[in-house]
């Protein structure tokens, strides 16, 4: 693998488990008030995206990376909107 | 251009644009405090991450949307730990 290619997979790597730290902290805290419900409904989106063009263009790391990030960003979205 | 050209296009805009509303709301209200902090360290990590892998590959779409997130989700980072 060449150094591009490290840096791409740590690059996905990191980008996709951050996600982790803020739905562990919200699921905690119930505390949303500093979320902002726009930044999270335009990213989901944007990542739904993502993964369609991952689909499309069979790029499986997109694809991975997509599916994970969405599935976090959409919780904190839900916990947005309910616990407001 | 092809529909995943287009797709990939509109996926890079809102996932970038997203990050307005947020750094517009934190500047406003310095309410950090359901943000995480380690989420947003990891994250500016990956997108830094993701600009030179998009400067080493040449991909310009990359290289833009990354420099334009990685100045956002900064200051969401700076401003979570200035205003805590």
């Amino acid at each position: 693998m060449d150094t591009s290619t490290v840096l791409g997979y740590a690059a996905a790597f990191f980008s996709t488990v951050s996600f982790v730290p803020q739905v562990i902290k919200t699921l905690r805290t119930k505390d949303t008030s500093g979320i902002s419900l726009l930044m999270y409904s335009v990213f989901t989106a944007g990542v739904a995206l993502w993964l369609i063009f991952g689909v499309m263009t069979s790029n499986m790391p997109v694809t991975i990376a997509n599916v994970i990030v969405l599935i976090l960003a959409s919780m904190v979205l839900v916990m947005k909107i309910r616990y407001k």
